[in-house]
Parts: structure tokens; sequence; C-alpha cells
């Protein structure tokens, strides 16, 4: 089992700012990354769309041999852990315990979750923060534009200052200390938020904590590899040789387009 | 046969631009929208997702009495066109030769193509237009972000006259005469794109001439209904409430939720 490789879903491209931080952590596991690009984006779909979509894929991706499932999107995070948990007996974790765990770290007492829609609507943020501290005063901003300009190649421009401006309009004056970045493109637009919500605002990513609450789970589980190297495969709904171009660019290091398989729709 | 409906099939709710139009010139007809939410946007996907996406909405939309299809969506026309035509019995009518034909009743020298990335890809105005009069000049712009901008309800905020301003540096002085407007949301972004392209720039829209192409089509297949007035209903794939708020705001009449009916994509 030790030998498995680690999933990696997402419903896109998003996901890979998580995929970064786990093979940064666990240089030595196989890891397949899932993205739905046929039915990208999930951020604006109704729960039992995200709950369906979430289901189908991962009953696909259980055909292979895995050991642990990572969720990386927030928004299936959000919606569907405990459908994917009920349903595979393997490990299944989510963005949303280990980011909501690094908030607690760093202490803030006033926070804004910023996600998609769907993600702002289930209310999972306000509801696990306010468990673990009810007096921390918590402010919810859905952005879904910031998908849009991120994959626009847009993130530096000032039309994307404005948005940001006119999205951070309803929490003038506020005092925010920290912010949490809800959706896995938003760190790709990091320097935009930052400089919108001020240099003293702490911004909170899910990348780096789900990567470490990974190796602790792994650890614990006995599931750690031994191998040498670990490979990185790839399998997407749709737009093969776009994610292989586009993956590249992001991860930084050549992905053979024979290690990105496409996965017809129809068989999920 | 006559009393049927015409359906009218889009990824989404941009779709809502021609059905005004056609509800417009045909108040006697029974209209059936359909818009895929569960899988929209399909401007960003592969040729092959965009023909299983119509071929599977199509399909289910033919089990009603349907005398007529009009595709909406530019992306769908591009690509599946000619696959819904060669399946169905009834006359289908896309956007794309009531555009082109529009066009040339203008007179344009320098035209610009605006549209999704799939539409700009499929090369289908430029070819069309060129089989007409080869020598015509033609420039094309992919314009994804137009899409979520007025979703978004920002169609005429500075960050989108900056974003028009950058998606149009690439035809800096290049005297455009007009431009069409060749994805269903760009009307709805028009002031925009007039201010970015200049007063004396033609835009040229879909929803008019698919309407006008298909009146005379129905009066040549003597399909015309001789009713008193129309019934306007809808089937969406996923988030019937927010369809049927959206589209009552876009259409300026109050919709019955009763009146949009959402099917499963599963079942599809």
């Amino acid at each position: 089992m030790c030998d498995a490789s680690i999933a990696v879903f997402d419903s896109g491209l998003g996901g890979l700012t998580v995929l970064k931080e786990v093979m940064r952590a666990l240089p030595h596991e196989n890891i397949l990354y899932f993205g739905d690009m046929a039915r990208v984006p999930y951020g604006g779909r109704s729960p039992k769309t995200i709950i369906r979509y979430a289901l189908e894929n991962v009953r696909f991706l259980m055909q292979r041999p895995i050991k642990c499932l990572v969720v990386a999107c927030h928004t299936v995070s959000a919606y569907a852990l405990q459908d994917l948990q009920r349903e595979f007996s393997i490990p299944v974790l989510g963005v949303i315990e280990p980011l909501v765990q690094e908030v607690f770290k760093k202490n803030p007492k006033r926070i804004l979750i910023l996600a998609t829609q769907a993600t702002i609507a289930s209310n999972i943020y306000p509801t696990r923060i306010l468990e673990k501290d009810p007096k921390m005063e918590i402010f919810s901003i859905a952005a879904p534009l910031f998908v849009p300009l991120v994959e626009e190649g847009l993130g530096a421009h000032l039309a994307t200052d404005l948005i940001v401006k006119e999205y951070f309009r309803q929490i003038e004056g506020q005092n925010i200390d920290a912010a949490i970045l809800g959706c896995t493109h938003y760190p790709l637009i990091r320097e935009a938020i930052q400089k919108g919500l001020g240099e003293k605002v702490l911004l909170i990513e899910s990348g780096a904590p789900t990567a470490k609450a990974l190796c602790q789970l792994l650890e614990k589980e006995g599931l750690l590899s031994q191998r040498a190297l670990g490979k990185l495969s790839f399998i997407v709904t749709d737009q093969r040789e776009k994610f292989c171009r586009l993956a590249s660019d992001f991860l930084g290091q050549a992905i053979d387009l024979e290690d990105v398989e496409e996965v017809d729709v129809a068989v999920l």
C-alpha cells in the first residue's frame, strides 16, 4: 500500500498550487493529479452538482492504486468531503481543516474569507472557525473574477487592482488582520490581494498546511513511500495538451504529454 | 407541427440575448429555452467536448415536441452545427450564418471578430466571411473575460474599460470599421466595447439577425404558429432558482419558477 499513489483531485488547474506544496513536502511519493477540465469551474455550481462531479471523478480515480486522496479544491472540500469519506475507505483529506488549523497558529482577531460563491454560501469557514473561537470576527467575500483574471494572465494588471478594490469596498474600515485565500487560484493573485488589503494583513493559504497535514497523516497511517524519487502523472477530462502546457509552466518543470491521460467524461 | 415549440439551446444564460429577439419577432410561438448551467462555460473547452455536450443536450430536448432548434451559442454553432443537423430531422439554425449575412448588409472593409477562445480557434467567422469576400480584412480577438465581467455586473466598471483596452491593444491603429460580437454575452458589455473601439466602429450582434432568419425559415417551412400568444418555458441542468431570478431580470418579465425545469445531467 505504501507504494500506491497519492491522488490530488481538483476541479481544474487551480489545485496545482496545492500539488506544488505536496511535491515539495513528499518528494518520494508517486502523485496522480486529477483535473476535471471538462466541467470546471465548480465555484458557481449547486451543492448537488458539486457532489455529483466529485463522486464521479473519485470513483474513476479509485480504479487506480491510490492510498490517499487530497481534495485540493475548496469548493469540493466544502460540500463533498463527507460524501467522499463515507464512500471510500482510504484517508480523504480536504484543504479546509488544515487551513483552519493554520489560522489558529496565527491568532488573528478579525479575519476575511475570500472564496468562490459556492464556498462562501456553504458557510464552512465561519462555522469551523467559530467552533474553535466564537469571538473571532469574520467577514466573507465571494470573488469569482479572481479565477478568470489569473487564467488570462492579468494578475498583475491595473484592472485587477480595481476589481480587488471593488470587492474589498464592503470591508472598508473593518481592520481585518488576516485573510484566508479560500480558492486554489487565489495564491496566484496574492500580490494584488495583499495590495488591496494593505501590507499588515496576513494572507493564509492552503497549499503548505495541507501538505503538512498530509505528511502527518501518511506517517500516522504507516503509508509513507520508501522509494528514492516519486513520479508525477495526471488525468484530465478535457484539454490534455493545454493542461500539459499550463501545468509545465506553473510547476516549472517539463511535463511529458505521455504522463497526462485524458479520460472521457462519458465513462465517469 | 406548427403548434410545437421552438427550442433555443445555449450553454448557459448568454443565449437569453438571442431569446429576447426571438420572442420579440415571434410573439405567437411557444419557446423552450435550454441552458446547460451544470457545464457552462463552453468557450474554453475542446471541440470534442463541445460537440458531446451539444448532442447530449439536444437529444434530451428532442423528447419534447420541438419543430425547430436555434443554437444561440456561437461556440456550439462553430463546432456542433453540422453534427446537430445530421442527427436531427427538424431545421437547426445557428447564429453564425445570420450574423455573417448581417455583416454583408453593412459592407465593412476591415472587421474584428470578438469571441470565445474556442470560437476564435475554430476560425469559422473568417472562413465564412472570406468565402463571400476574399478581400475583407479580418482581425480576431478571444475575449474570455467579458463573460465573467458581465456576470459579476461589472460591465460598466472602469476595470472593464481597462480590460477592453488591453484586449484591443493588438489592433491599435488598424482602422477597424466593424466588429462582430461573436458571443451571446457580449451585447451585455456593448457600451464598453464601443468605447474601446471608438464610436465610428459598427457593432454587429447575432440576436436580431438570427430571429429574422428564424422567421423566414418558419415561414418557408410552413411552421408558423397561429396561436394568439406564445408561452415561454425553460430547462436547465443546474441552478434552477438562480437561473429563474437572472432570466426574469434580464428579460424584464417575471418568470414563474414552475416554468423552469431542472434536468439532471446524469440523464443526458
